[in-house]
């Protein structure tokens, strides 16, 4: 228990700056556990109602990065950049846009994480596949990224422990939305990472953490100027999470979108939001002459994906799990799909049994949701309107309860939305 | 680690009101280690920074009583009435005033505290008295205040233990100065023990918790008001702390300057503001008849003090801890002295000795500081203005550091301070 932190808890309290020495001494401090978390917790509360200035967060995101090791990844052989979506509901794009990325001549070293609250993670995504391994040493992910050009894994202890023991405090203690948080969270285990480039993918709407343009903008801004002071290239789009992305919410299903996505197939705005990013990426590390696109239709880059499952112990040819309990929600009327609250789908997924309720609760990986319809599409009384899939039947009143609240039914189909609404670097 | 705390540590993030059932619980649960410490300190800085409703500062603080036992003392067999200050330096007044108040007819029951940073504690002032204990059951309280009338110990593991944990969490978290958690804190441990009138000391100024008068003011009011709802009557003087109160400073120092004034001598202002607290406690309990004067001059007070030290095992008679190590500041010019920051005193008392670092430290009873001229008084180049004594000499060059820094000297004198600023019922 320290009486320093009670100094700096004031500070931040009375709405003053907090100093170099202060951010310094107060992670390193937190991470050696001389500050309690009673005390960090009172910090982050006071930084998320009184904010910190760019100076501050800057500190503090070197601070987390100070508090590990950084890795060097300049043996890959190849340019690095790593994408990050601040989370969503059926964001599923890390899947099909790591291996085009590598097909396209980039090294992509993407650290992932588990899901959180109603929002999946990637790295429960990748589990769906029969013997993919999330868990690699620092030196199989160098490795990975000079021969395969992309690995996708859990970031290891030694990147960022403050960040980790940080982020699970938050987690319990109503401190998630903190913009200097959530910011210096994401890009000092990013610049920890040690990718070259980086371009964020920043939602806004009903199924993002950031429910407001200006607060997700707020935070791209954030976070490109925390890249750019340390050396890494940082491009962020702020893209639409008003409704799902695609047609599959859940593990297992949303493999298979992606594998659709890289079959040349896919729901047009996975599609187009995989290949916008695509493109970010390449222009990022100065291969933007490459042609997304034709890696898709050569081939290249369902190859470059086998390779990536195959390397990390998956068995690309493997048959994903299929839940078996399947209710189905209908239209009631004619007419058009309105809309389709991201939240509600998410939470109707984690009822499911594809999200957890405690960091050590295993997830169902064939639990989700198929969308049959989606917003702006026509329907007829009685079409079916979206799947609901558990390997448990008694999970599925409690979710069906909650998605057929989500749909909105109209006689007239809604206003488009631009899937992305701007770019910030 | 509870996930509904979270979602009441959002609701008062987001300014929102906290319900009944919400509060019941989590103050239910945080005494039953339900709610982590971590998520009680989250709480307790969105309490600070976003208020509480005078509805959810009443349900709070009922919350904190329930969660222990409420002390019957009907039994008594005189009217029972209680004080409370705030806090501040050289504040020794219930060492005279509950001996007083008792030799006029009433019963106090007072449940004190142990010094707080730079603010000494009753019971600490009390332990310079060879053999005073300030450890009594229930059972041995109700009794003294029977037979003597008043009695002066620690609070019980029994009542209120919510706020016991609260306190010390708060302590290290930065979170003591929330009014909402001062009141209920005070009160709480107030209308447990029983009282059926209290009078408050609620100080403003330099050496004060609250050092602006309108924060003084708001936490009188809110206190007031949570006795009323409680069905004790409660009135609250607003008193001046910007300079110590009396001469002495420390713990054997203001017991002995505590029998100067049961024998008639003393301070102005420490035997004006025990007369003032003395007739609001008579008159809060229908003995406003009662000459409290008359019962210093008589001697009956100094009576009831030394059946008080007696019946809680301590030698009215015995001679007082004295500390040897001397150091006096003197002046530097002729003039007057036109200020003396009781916070810096009160440090400085806290660096001889008399105060503690952390909760399990002792003090030294003998350290402290007599003032040998207050502002106000004239001085001439040379004359002493205050002898700082400790056990321990090295603990003297700091202590004189910061006191010297407290003395203002000027031509002319200061204005006068009026020691009673307002009274609240």
């Amino acid at each position: 228990m320290s009486f320093a932190a009670v100094d700096i808890i004031r500070t931040k309290r009375d709405k003053g700056v907090l100093s170099d020495a202060q951010i310094d001494w107060v992670v390193a401090a937190y991470t050696r556990g001389e500050v309690a978390d009673e005390q960090m917790s009172a910090l982050a509360m006071a930084i998320l109602l009184n904010g910190m200035t760019p100076g501050e967060i800057a500190r503090w995101t070197a601070a987390m990065i100070a508090s590990g090791e950084r890795l060097d990844l300049s043996r890959v052989g190849r340019p690095t950049v790593d994408k990050h979506s601040t989370g969503g509901v059926g964001d599923k794009i890390t899947l099909p846009l790591t291996p085009l990325v590598a097909a396209c001549g980039a090294a992509v070293p993407q650290l992932s994480g588990r899901g959180l609250g109603h929002t999946g993670g990637t790295l429960d995504k990748l589990e769906a596949i029969p013997g993919f391994g999330t868990r690699l040493s620092n030196e199989e992910f160098a490795e990975q990224l000079r021969t395969v050009g992309a690995a996708i894994c859990a970031a290891g202890d030694g990147l960022a422990p403050a960040d980790r023991k940080l982020y699970a405090l938050r987690d319990v203690t109503g401190t998630v939305e903190a913009i200097p948080l959530i910011a210096s969270s994401i890009m000092s285990k990013k610049i920890a990472e040690g990718t070259s480039a980086l371009v964020l993918d920043v939602k806004f709407g009903a199924g993002a953490f950031m429910r407001e343009v200006a607060d997700a903008r707020e935070l791209a801004r954030t976070m490109v100027e925390l890249g750019k002071a340390h050396g890494v290239t940082t491009v962020a789009l702020l893209t639409d999470m008003e409704w799902p992305l695609g047609r599959a919410v859940g593990h297992s299903v949303e493999v298979e979108e992606s594998l659709e996505v890289l079959a040349g197939g896919g729901p047009p705005d996975v599609v187009a939001l995989t290949l916008a990013l695509a493109r970010e990426m390449l222009d990022a590390v100065g291969l933007g002459d490459a042609d997304p696109q034709e890696a898709i239709a050569s081939g290249r880059a369902m190859d470059s994906w086998r390779a990536l499952v195959r390397a990390q112990g998956g068995d690309p040819d493997a048959r994903l799990p299929v839940a078996n309990e399947v209710e189905t929600i209908t239209a009631s009327a004619d007419g058009f799909v309105s809309g389709l609250d991201a939240y509600a789908i998410g939470v109707a997924a984690w009822r499911l049994g594809a999200g957890r309720a405690r960091k050590e609760d295993p997830v169902s990986a064939s639990a989700g949701i198929i969308l049959h319809r989606r917003p702006g599409d026509p329907v007829h009384a009685g079409d079916v309107l979206m799947e609901l899939r558990a390997e448990d039947a008694a999970k599925l009143p409690a979710a069906l309860e909650v998605a057929r609240g989500a749909v909105g039914l109209a006689e007239v189909p809604p206003a488009k939305r631009p899937l992305i609404l701007d770019r910030i670097s």
